[in-house]
């Protein structure tokens, strides 16, 4: 049996101990007497929960029992998770967190301590909430030259836009729907302004170049100014609006960002809908390869955790190797990515962006029906450096929409 | 470094050679001088190949050379491979294969025989190509029960049905067309009537029970029956027609069929198109999860199969354990199955139908645009045991299609 510890008893924290209390049986056929909870550190104290009895205040307490071998991370925050983890690691203690913001931010350290005291940091839950991701890309993709990942990140934002999409239904209005359901915070920025997703991709980039991509790096644009008729105009040419965190090796750099995207009919990422979440990762051998579930709640975050303790229980004394080194990855300038965009604008001013792209267009794209309001017109680009696309249209005014594309052929 | 071989130089041999030699370095992160491929079995000779000079005739060059750690066994069928790798396993030779006959007929004795010689049987590649699915199912949901697998196993039906989809063509038409593009072989059955996904949901059946679930025992429904007019009563109601590998628990035993199914927009698979496959698993606590990506090619499936190699070369001296038994699993009786039903017919008989099925109906559909040819009529059924469906239509004649169907909140 291996003794464990939680960090955090909030809504990803109880989700582990659910898990492991209920598939105890299935547990128990890998890890002999299965993974018990000895302890729970929480600021609170919880007098009514069945588990009062292994709340704990003092991390000492956790760290100074010799017993325990394995703890999860679900406090949230750098601060004190950070300082937390780094002395369990320091001890021989395996960590699993679903902290993105602490793996973002202190992933490598916290691996090189894991490696010196030959024990694990692992955080599957990070991303990609109960999706099986992380330990695939990196044990079962090992072969392969990762050329490109992206993915839909962000459950709150994919509600949102498939709403949008089926409803026809304006931005302010499905979020007001989402925060009544409890799918979008109060303070909604940190998903709909792509700041979440942006994590989340600087932590796959990372493991992708196996260097850091750091998240103040990556340009990050959100979903608050797409509006009903971007989705007519999308839906009218077989495509629809996705909030994707996008990373691909350009050169030597990495071309990373966190964007809305159309996402054209027949890619992998269009149907992913509602709260679900999808990862794309194409290596040069394998072609594509996609990983889809559900991207957060606490019973598939917390089956993710789980997972990872048990990866750790089987791997006592050792590491799970993790390619990920405090090395800066160069990230190409945002000017120098290489896009294809859809523009919509005001019809006054259809024939100045005409003549400023000259060159550069795909198509332009008349709306089929009549969209409600003033007229406007809408057309694409081919794929060029973004500089290129923004520099000629600097002077223009009337323009109110950019969104990056992706390809029909992806 | 680690001396391997290759058994069988056919298309996914030399798929496999191709990844070991191009991504050498990827690999050499992880087995310290990569994997060498010192022998390459075949019965013919190669003279232009650049690897004309490790080509043998004799498996024993290879089994008595104690050098050699790892084998992948891509020559398909039942022997000599189970032989040859029987052998191999019994020298702590791992074994990596592609060959779904192989490790469904034989999956269990060869684990043994590993289990025993220390050393490990792998087969991911044996179902879905390159995506990485077994694995991850055994080991990143090794917390979860799961309770359903299912999934577009077979790339050459999943062309036919697509192109079915967008272009109304009948069965015939794409079926010479699938030929013609080298996707279908020259005697397609083993794609059309659903045998290659039958083994293949035999193998995922076994996995998810841990126990065997024999191919000879899986109903098995192909797609030679579908027509276009099938296809447009099922895209006036928001569905497509999918073949698919189902395996899901019921009760005390396994309900595993390979049929055709009406697959509603929004599920997952409904956007599993071309000669991709799409797996889906279903765990209690993580909920639905897929793997999706390219379940066939040279250089997929090969790169499949050296993820098994590395995986086998990082464990030397000990068994990955997989968990399957030789012990059978009841298999739930055909007429006991839980399914719903689309029913297509002469428009004569539909009020006998309807008469036969009172109180078994969900839905009549009536088809928006007229089809071309004669009259039918249409319905889809609750969810009823098999033998209650069947029993009522027994004495009916003029039924034209009867396609089991995915209900809509999956």
């Amino acid at each position: 049996m291996i003794q464990a510890a939680v960090f955090g008893f909030g809504n990803i924290g109880s989700g582990v101990v659910a898990v492991l209390e209920e598939n105890r049986e299935q547990i128990a056929r890998v890890i002999p007497g299965g993974i018990a909870v000895k302890y729970i550190l929480d600021i609170r104290d919880f007098p009514d929960s069945p588990y009062a009895d292994r709340i704990v205040h003092d991390v000492d307490v956790i760290l100074n029992d010799p017993e325990i071998s394995v703890v999860c991370e679900t406090m949230g925050g750098k601060e004190p998770a950070y300082t937390f983890s780094r002395r369990a690691l320091e001890r021989g203690i395996s960590v699993c967190s679903s902290n993105k913001e602490l793996v973002e931010a202190f992933g490598p350290k916290l691996l090189a301590a894991a490696a010196e005291h030959h024990c694990s940091y692992l955080f599957e839950a990070s991303v990609g909430g109960g999706i099986p991701l992380i330990t695939p890309m990196l044990n079962c993709l090992v072969q392969e030259k990762i050329t490109e990942v992206m993915g839909i990140l962000n459950g709150t934002t994919n509600y949102m836009l498939t709403k949008m999409q089926h409803c026809g239904a304006d931005y302010g209005k499905v979020l007001q729907e989402a925060q009544e359901l409890g799918y979008a915070e109060r303070d909604p920025r940190a998903d709909v302004e792509g700041h979440d997703t942006g994590r989340k991709i600087a932590i796959l980039s990372s493991l992708m170049c196996g260097k850091t991509v750091r998240y103040d790096e990556i340009s990050c644009e959100g979903i608050t100014k797409i509006t009903p008729e971007d989705f007519v105009f999308a839906a009218q040419h077989g495509y629809t609006i996705r909030l994707l965190g996008m990373s691909r090796l350009q050169e030597d750099a990495v071309s990373v960002l966190t964007a809305p995207f159309l996402v054209p009919e027949g890619h992998p990422l269009y149907g992913v809908t509602d709260v679900f979440n999808g990862v794309l990762v194409h290596g040069t051998m394998v072609d594509d390869v996609m990983f889809y579930g559900r991207g957060a709640g606490k019973l598939p975050t917390g089956s993710a955790v789980a997972a990872d303790m048990i990866l750790a229980s089987r791997n006592i004394g050792s590491t799970v190797p993790i390619a990920w080194s405090e090395e800066l990855m160069p990230v190409v300038p945002a000017g120098e990515r290489i896009s294809a965009f859809f523009i919509r604008g005001d019809k006054a001013q259809e024939e100045a962006v005409l003549k400023a792209l000259d060159g550069k267009l795909e198509a332009v794209w008349e709306a089929e029906d009549s969209l409600e309001g003033d007229e406007t017109f809408a057309l694409v680009t081919k794929e060029y450096r973004e500089k290129e696309i923004y520099n000629a249209l600097e002077e223009i005014s009337g323009i109110r929409s950019m969104i990056r594309m992706l390809p029909k052929e992806a």
